[in-house]
């Protein structure tokens, strides 16, 4: 960059990308910019650039947590995606997060539709030996298939789950009947509905707090109410408030997240509320950890 | 239609219409998209098409209340409405509430604003003996004309009280001081004004589980917080929240409910929140019966 | 439907579909709600709502042909579509018009994106002995594969061409190398760029009069000008006005159009000029065959 | 008003209002925020403040026409409608214009719907042995009734016809099979259709100089292509482009034209084309006299 | 005006503006349509028409406060801004607020973004002895400069505590660590952040009635969660509700306020909720007055 | 960037900007964020961000000329801006094409208002001993000064006249009768109104083969026709053609253009058309050299 330019594609507050000296154990942002097996509305491939745009509306100093955004992070762009096949995009999500993992960097995904997450999890589900994925969501995406379809993002959870990662599925309020059925029939899907995050938040934290694995955070838009994150693939009334995921986010600041996504953020407006709220979740992460 | 093809212009889960098969004593769905007395914004014609739209955003089970959307009920499509008069409007809503009656069908109206609910209420009052309109509404709608005109969006319950109705008002944060005097000079029109609604929830839920008359439920979206239902023809700041509108929806599945509406979205915007949470409001009321 | 009521998303002066009476050698219109492998806007699966939603703009006596809307057509409704799934929605579709087939109506496809007309070219390549299809595009859509797909909006007419059709692409103004070069390398694809219309309509006219084979015509929202129709998955600036499609349409009404499409409307606001354009072109075709 | 502080929803140049030095012989605009009888998309009764509003972006100096907007005008605000009753709306306007008239101001009239014109009309067609409206729409208006209705946006020119005017209309793309039989049943109406008025400019210029009463002009926004304007109530493809406009109200200008109106801009975003177009059209008409 | 006309452009409820009769010691309304410092998105310029229209949907009776709005208030217009020079501006708005108090008359300005204030404050400081300025906002704007500009949306509190005013600010939920460090520096500055007013609303209250000097009273709609205002300059989760505001309005009406503002609302859509709230904000405080 | 990634919001087809090996005599992208002294609506500091996202709408084969896009250029980001101060603004952008011209780089700037062109011509005018400014807008931008205000949108080309270049304003249809008092005080500003260039296309051209300076191009987007370019902040009713533009282009691709700038983009909306036209000028322009 010259003297006075910037590069207003990137994450406010991310470091220079230089390959030679890449902080080791820092995180780095990917965008995928897909948003192909939506079932409702699409509109979710914006999302990487909505959420960075309205990155630059944030102070270096968090007031919220009293602390400054000083962690070093990167922003590598945009994944390559194949628009119409998303197995071809998971696996290309999953190449550049081994990428990533090898330079030593954790991955912050924005989507893009929640199958971004099938190939992060993939990969790290293989770095890990056990790999705990708290999944916050109006939705359990536990589909076996969708129309057909195993990678879509209806199934994100369900591959997660084969994976072999345990879930906790937080802000859950729309389900199939397959989906409830999958959940009784297995050990190690945990859930907190909305209302038991309005209630109960603090059964939540302790919840989170015995949690002993490497923990991969995927945080669906949809989870916070439409109030708040309107443009989203699948609004869902009933959802969660900004202050709960504040809480949610700080809980996990003292566990060991090893990757993190918010995805389904569905808007062509820059600086319209769901990507002010999307950035400002991914810089609340980086200003605690 | 065709073995792969379906109607995206009806209520999503709603069944065919064989009208020598009609399901007795199940419900069944009008639009009526109309909006001439509008007072600010207009727009609410379109209520019709964004509503049922947004249905289809739904699954057939519903987590929240445990139960499955497995009634039988209709789609009958939109009401031949006359732009600019609205007494003409009203008497072919009446007409059709009749005819759905003789089907042995109860009317879920889809609005267009709320002079829609004139005909039906007029439609049933004549059906059964007493009847009881609970309103859930910003406004009182209890004007006795709106410059000069009878029939109006403003008039709506001063015409179901003549028509010999019990009123029950819920969420009420506006009101003229005509209103307000015609309301203490009467017996029987109950308020429950909006912050009434969010502390002693208990005490409306009680209140409802001692009509006794048949119950018709009128829901003019701007009963509901602009946050959550910013497109409505008179945005009135402080309303309620979607987990009351549950409350309420549930207390009333345990009551004769003999017709229901749900007026006032406003929007040209398909997936707008309105028309989302508008097509919650059926999709919850048809889950629980 | 009742006395009083009409289907609120049909075609504008349809025929109800009574499936015992269906009048032979007549058009049906189906939609195809898919947008799953559009590179640059998705946003098209929701055409099929708003083009017919604008479709009742207009008068049953059509004054610049000076004809009514008179012919019997139908509206089947829109097909299930596999979001994320391209093949999969073009063999759903390429039943659906086997079935349409069979009924002796001749498809009118309103999209989604233009991948929705494969399954349509090849259902009707099948049935006639040639077909030449009339494409009207900013693009010519020749792509052998798109990143690695062979069904994509990019590539609907190089299957096309493969299914043994002869090509006439008018209003072109946006190609690629690898696109130049098959055209060169073929015998049977006719080009009129975009200018070429401006200049030489005569020409156009001309040509299409001697096509003598029966004609399938595929409209691209995108052949007319961003100012006409802003709402497509490409913008592509300096397109046909609407006087040229109109006399387009007329020189085809002289011959054996054996079915149509419109496609690539992507907006979600009703009565936005897109869909209005959109709906012209067809209720402009059904006035004059 | 205080040193330093202006009205900002005036129409830009337009004087101060003093009862007691209003200039006679002058123009004086007023505002009809109505639109209850609007058939397809409702709106326009924001049209008198967006057209306002887009009136700040012009300079005093027309350099289209080497002229400067320096006659005396006055903005009187709006009028006080009915919603829902259009009958009572343009006996209001009648009243107000015959106020006008009283004043020595000839109306200028921003809607709103057309049925905004009838109350101009008829106080206007009292005030003057003969009155020729030439009237720029892509619709005839002409309607006996709509639905029963007799006053309505679109039986405007047919209340005028019976007012006793004759009627010019130009850019006529869309109407009516009895309209047309009523054309043909008078003498008195001359018809330039929006290809006329493309191809022979000159015959519409030469006929509107053979006027030799007073003129009263009637603009619907919808006369001009939906690519300029396309937010009105009825977006009608194929319309007048910017400078024919621009040539037909310099042919007026050199005519009597004792009151216009411009009607049916209904967008709610200041700032949006179709406002801007209408605020220019009444900019040049004040700039040319 | 004429018998049937009103002015569109004003206040609801406010009064005719004659000069030689302005009522003494009542409130008058400024527009100060500026928006040239903002630094994330502009657009606020715009916030005194919207603000105003959104007025129009409000009943005489108060029906939350149990009182009707019965003062005599005035609405003077807009401010003549300098676009690109904030201080000019600042001082034509100081000029403006001179003249008021020389009429007997309290500033009640809408912003525009929050520079609109530092003229107010100014010229109020000078007045009294001694100013409280109640700050509602989302940030402290209490930089000292901003890149350079002193004249700044981010230095309007820095300004008015170097007028000598004591502060109190409520909502805050974003600062600098420089913003931090100069609270801490300054005694004057009391701070009650989102989370204290969500739990603490009593604390506030009791505080505000501890305030013995005249008070102004500045709104940032930022202070609002971005669920009610979403078109704000810098749009920041986790705000106020309205049910606090109006208590602290209700709290504030007890005490000798001499001047408010409610500023960045920056919205080009007329009737959007930022805009409707901030008019029941300036409704609600008119009514308890 | 990663094996996979791409930088999503660099122009399209952009070089990495490798500071050892930047190709000498090749262009180089800025964008300038700033809208500070816009005088109707403010919204182009967006333009940077949204003319890039819609460069990814076009092939590498440039079908329209038969030329591909194979030049080197580079994407050097944002220029920093002052908000609310103009001059230090065009200062940076002074330093930043300095910066450019010393690494052998022409620049093209995206605006943000037309400010940003006063910098990069200053820069230019001192490195050329004579430089021709071929301006295309709807406006002259010639005022001495604007409310007071040297540096200004609307006193651009007065500022670049003073610096000693020769004008070709193209497309001109408003202007002040200070400016064209100017303009015939003057000799070396020539002009083609609108309708000059819609008429007189072979003029214009003809014009520009004489110019035998270097040639510095600025393009205000809202020399277009609003139907094409309708978020500009100033629509003006009445403009060019894209295929105006494309002429005009490919005219001076044969001469010595030593940088260009395309202004005024005024959108939040990503995919806005004119963000796309924007793209497409400097893609054209690129294709072309
Ligand atoms: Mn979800
Ligand atoms: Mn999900
Ligand atoms: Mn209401
Ligand atoms: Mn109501
Ligand atoms: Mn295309
Ligand atoms: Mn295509
Ligand atoms: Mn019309
Ligand atoms: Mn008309
Ligand atoms: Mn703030
Ligand atoms: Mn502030
Ligand atoms: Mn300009
Ligand atoms: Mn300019």
């Amino acid at each position: 960059m010259l003297l006075n330019t910037y590069e207003p594609w990137k994450f406010a507050f991310s470091a220079e990308t230089d390959f030679d000296n890449i902080e080791k154990d820092s995180y780095g942002i990917i965008g995928v910019p897909f948003d192909s097996t939506t079932s409702y509305h699409s509109g979710s491939r914006l999302g990487p650039i909505v959420v960075r745009e309205a990155s630059y509306g944030f102070e270096n100093y968090n007031i919220n947590f009293k602390t400054s955004l000083d962690c070093i992070f990167y922003d590598f762009g945009d994944v390559n995606v194949v628009p119409g096949n998303c197995e071809a995009t998971c696996n290309i999500v999953e190449d550049t997060v081994n990428e990533l993992f090898d330079l030593g960097i954790k991955p912050i995904t924005i989507g893009g539709e929640h199958s971004a997450s099938i190939g992060v999890i993939k990969a790290l589900s293989e770095k890990y030996e056990k790999l705990t994925v708290v999944h916050l969501d109006a939705h359990r995406d536990l589909a076996f298939d969708f129309i057909g379809e195993k990678y879509s993002h209806a199934t994100v959870m369900r591959r997660a789950h084969e994976f072999g990662v345990d879930l906790v599925q937080i802000g859950i309020r729309s389900s199939s009947i397959e989906e409830e059925d999958f959940v009784k029939s297995t050990y190690n899907i945990q859930t907190f509905k909305n209302k038991d995050v309005h209630r109960h938040m603090d059964a939540v934290e302790y919840y989170l707090t015995t949690v002993d694995t490497p923990i991969y955070l995927s945080i669906d838009m949809d989870v916070l109410d439409p109030a708040i994150a309107p443009s989203v693939g699948n609004p869902t009334p009933g959802g969660l408030f900004i202050s709960e995921i504040e809480d949610l986010i700080r809980s996990l600041s003292f566990k060991n997240v090893v990757g993190m996504d918010v995805v389904e953020t569905a808007t062509d407006r820059l600086g319209e509320n769901t990507a002010v709220t999307a950035a400002k979740i991914i810089y609340d992460f980086l200003s605690l950890i």
